[in-house]
């Protein structure tokens, strides 16, 4: 930690602040500038009390750490790249993998065009919610279940791996029994004990960006699953809010690198939720493989018009297979299969 | 529903559209304008399937709803001013109350020499958080029952009633036997399957907004608790997060004027949380009084430099003392008690 | 500055570091942490070279600066509070001050009536735009010098000193020879070339906070005008742009006791901008003065409904009268006249 | 416009609406939905007083605008792609267009090796800052008419042409004199004036996004370029004001999509600003163009921890010529060449 100390301070009141530092499991360090002095408080910042209370002093302009507070999902605890195995299809590996399917499982007729749709398509793992977060309670809330019981028989049709939401801890074992990859939402994103309850299950993970959570953040919210010994975690970066109104979200791009800097863990974006209108699906999804993503998170259905839920970012069975012909030159161009 | 065309169209893409405008349970009313064809559609908007999937359609340029979404917590539904009764002490009324206490329940010396010091500054009820939710899995993550059990003891010496968070389904029961409010944290503030866990108990609950919620979206998260059967519901405004950085976040005291206006539920203001430093929530208290919050939520510790969460933003026993002293004129100008 | 070092650095690679810190004029001093070693770059941060472009370093993890960067503005440079004498009207002194008049200068009558009614209500200086900034090339732009001769004879006729926006360096000495204050919007904030002008003419300057402006660059905007020799600068906050639509903009109150800590200048809200509501205005104002704000700039309008611009935010010559009698109060309360 | 009027109004209070919707120069057209009565207010919304103040009578909901407020820049206006001829370049053609060179115009040296290079590994306009609006007044402003000359000598020996800022109506004679494209930077996107004088060169004129600008207002600034008889305009995205610290900005790519949706005119993507970081450069630059961006702006020097601003985000010549090798498979997948 370093402490920058106000001007001015009498011997006292400086020295005040260096014996609550060593209280606190630090070993100062003075460093006497032109107008600031400041203390570096040397020791773990992970296993010591944080000194960042220490603002609350008079005699403190600012304390700022040093060590990044993750561990397990950093670049420095794995230096290549992880790969996660779901039922035979890699994510994280050279081959570019594409998730797709409807927002929210609505019905067998529903689901199973849709998947084989997109199958043929190319995409290689099949997207679908049986439970729906919403907004308001007066919304569909998903088939539950039933929707779980759905997906797993599209599986048996196509072949294609299942990814679906989870978002009650009390369902961790039901969704768990039928999903191949555990999906949290951004709603969800530190909501720490769902978190641990996905980690535990033992499938992969993946993690959606909260609304308004910094990288930091994102990245500590991985470290609970990590810290509760699973490793196959992927972040999904599925747009963030700011002041813009044209589109839903904003999707941020620019995690792609920084995940690939900052962490070991593949990086999935989800052009759809990111942002929210399905007329710009296509522009993201290439600018996503160019950067490097490893996979895509696409929502597709039949008729987006009649759909039961976000019916304005889905794209159509057409949409979906055109969109899949556009990718190959980019998909080549970033050295992917 | 309003439903703008693009300029220009067909008649039979003008059709279809009114086509779908009926499919789905609206009675369409064209408006023909200088540039512009607007199509009002007209049904309940909460029973109807929604039209904001049009938006998809080539034909449209925009979908705009015209009900509001929420509907138990409006100012429509209940011209009054809802007062919450919690043990005696009622939340709403003309009595303005503040809940002050500690960040995290720590040990019982702490607890009871911060309860026995803020009621006798004048607090009315008791904070303090025994389940902590923590952006990083190796920080403090709260004493859990102990701490709860520490509360509950704290109670029977002030006879303060106490708040405190519910962070997890699972523990709805056990905090509900402890606490006489429970409180909803900003980041489950749309973790809607503990709201509704929250309000099943039948206990007061104290919502959070979540640090990028709009004000709809918080409405909507409160109509969650009402529409499980729980008509004590406060709304708690405890900073968003913007572009600033001098302040952990920054506290939206609009929200009350707000609140007033669209809602019958009380309005509590957090600015510990809000500022997220100790220096400036003397200052924010005085305009939430004086812009007619129904309470505070104030976090006060011994010895903020050594809490285990948040120490930044904690006022002393003895900052507390002065806070209220320095409250009372505004809490009169604001024609309170 | 302080520089954090990446993890595992060779010899050399720390050694090429340090180097360089020494070329840019600072004198390095390393810390040895447990993870991270940190250098302490010692010398003057505003004289010197900045080190932040060593975070392109692939040796350098991070970059941090130790002083701050304004000085004239800030509240060492000038311990007590400034106070501006504008025609005998002091802004940051004890008494309390309230600007008031229409948004847009319209016409004599419009001018005139507002003038005089806000003055029979209790405001102290007249407000009124001649020059207006307008999103669209198409909405009205502002009678130009036939509003600051409109606006002189206001002044004539009711004794209040007159506020009125610059917008063009080009008209800096014609805005300057009818106004007793130069108001700088928003969306010039960071036009520097302005705020040199506007300093230049020796009139008191009353600078908006930029809509995504951080406080640190509000407070460097300010000290371009006191570095260009005027020391009359009043900082005016007007809601910065968030996520939420409910309001235009959120008026961050807390900018309050923020500048009041940082600078000695006074400080101003704006709650017709910062809410964009009129219905919102009474209680932003009571916040205002209760948080100890120096004066209030409110936009007040004979007929809201039929204003050439931000009719929407602008209070009836009644509501201005009746808000000022049920702020009487509160000011009294903060200590003010 | 539509007008939203509240529930269970009386026949009085409707009847007040209607004839002030009249007159204001609007045909009302009443809708009597299932809550609510809408209106319908048909004139045009460009030539009639807005209706946007009736949001401040107690009968009024919400007032919804329905006619996009640009026109000359909008894509309805001019339905094929504009074309921008700097020197026989061409910006917004089939060809995709690199703009390079430093932040700040150093001196000669600085500047032709930076051309030179920039002009080898592909580029095809010369960038350079002669005038710089620094956040601070302590910061290098520029060399002014110096810089503007040395660019000149560039031009004169790399026939490159040139892109400099242009930031005071002052200089805009002087500034057109030397350069070939005039640059607005964000924080005077809207410095409506400073955007008059640019349109009236004649000169083409890049627009880069305000800090914290909507896409609406980013169209209508344009709009005042084109409305002053320039078309030769281009939009230039450089990264959006956002909660997220981990880059200085967060560039909003979906804009290319966007403004190719809405809006005529070409798209230039600066990453360099956007992510403020130069180790992200690379895989803006790639996502840039498999958006299909007409153009970059990216800062290039050859020694970036000397450079005399922004040094953290601006590539070195090694890494410019690397940077230009593997964006060529993306420009082809693009079909650009």
């Amino acid at each position: 930690m370093i402490v920058v100390l106000k001007p001015n301070l009498s011997k006292k009141d400086e020295t005040a602040v260096l014996k609550e530092i060593k209280n606190l499991g630090y070993k100062p360090h003075i460093m006497r500038g032109v107008e600031r002095t400041v203390i570096g408080a040397i020791g773990d910042e992970r296993k010591n009390h944080t000194l960042e209370a220490l603002i609350a002093w008079p005699q403190v302009e600012r304390v700022m750490p040093v060590q990044k507070r993750y561990k397990l999902v950093s670049r420095e605890a794995h230096k290549g790249n992880s790969t996660i195995n779901v039922r035979g299809t890699v994510v994280g590996g050279k081959k570019f993998q594409v998730m797709a399917g409807p927002c929210s499982v609505e019905d067998e007729k529903q689901l199973l065009t849709t998947a084989h749709a997109v199958k043929a398509a190319g995409a290689t793992i099949l997207r679908g919610g049986a439970f729906k977060p919403r907004t308001s309670p007066y919304e569909f809330q998903g088939l539950g279940e039933k929707g779980l019981k759905l997906l797993a028989k599209a599986r048996k049709e196509t072949g294609l791996p299942v990814i679906t939401e989870l978002l009650s801890q009390d369902h961790a074992e039901l969704v768990a029994e039928y999903a191949d990859i555990l999906q949290i939402g951004a709603r969800n994103a530190q909501n720490f004990q769902l978190l641990i309850a996905a980690a535990k299950t033992g499938k992969p993970v993946l993690l959606k960006r909260g609304l308004s959570m910094k990288i930091e953040e994102w990245l500590l919210a991985g470290e609970y699953v990590l810290a509760n010994e699973n490793a196959n975690l992927m972040f999904c970066e599925r747009g963030i809010r700011t002041f813009e109104t044209y589109t839903r979200n904003t999707l941020d791009l620019s995690t792609i690198p920084i995940i690939k800097n900052e962490s070991h863990c593949p990086i999935v974006i989800d052009p759809s939720q990111g942002a929210g209108r399905a007329d710009l699906v296509s522009a993201m999804c290439k600018g996503a493989v160019a950067m490097g993503a490893d996979a895509l998170l696409i929502e597709v259905h039949p008729n987006p018009a009649v759909a039961w839920s976000d019916g304005a970012q889905q794209v159509t069975l057409e949409g979906f297979a055109k969109l899949m012909e556009e990718l190959k030159p980019f998909i080549a161009a970033a050295g992917r299969e």
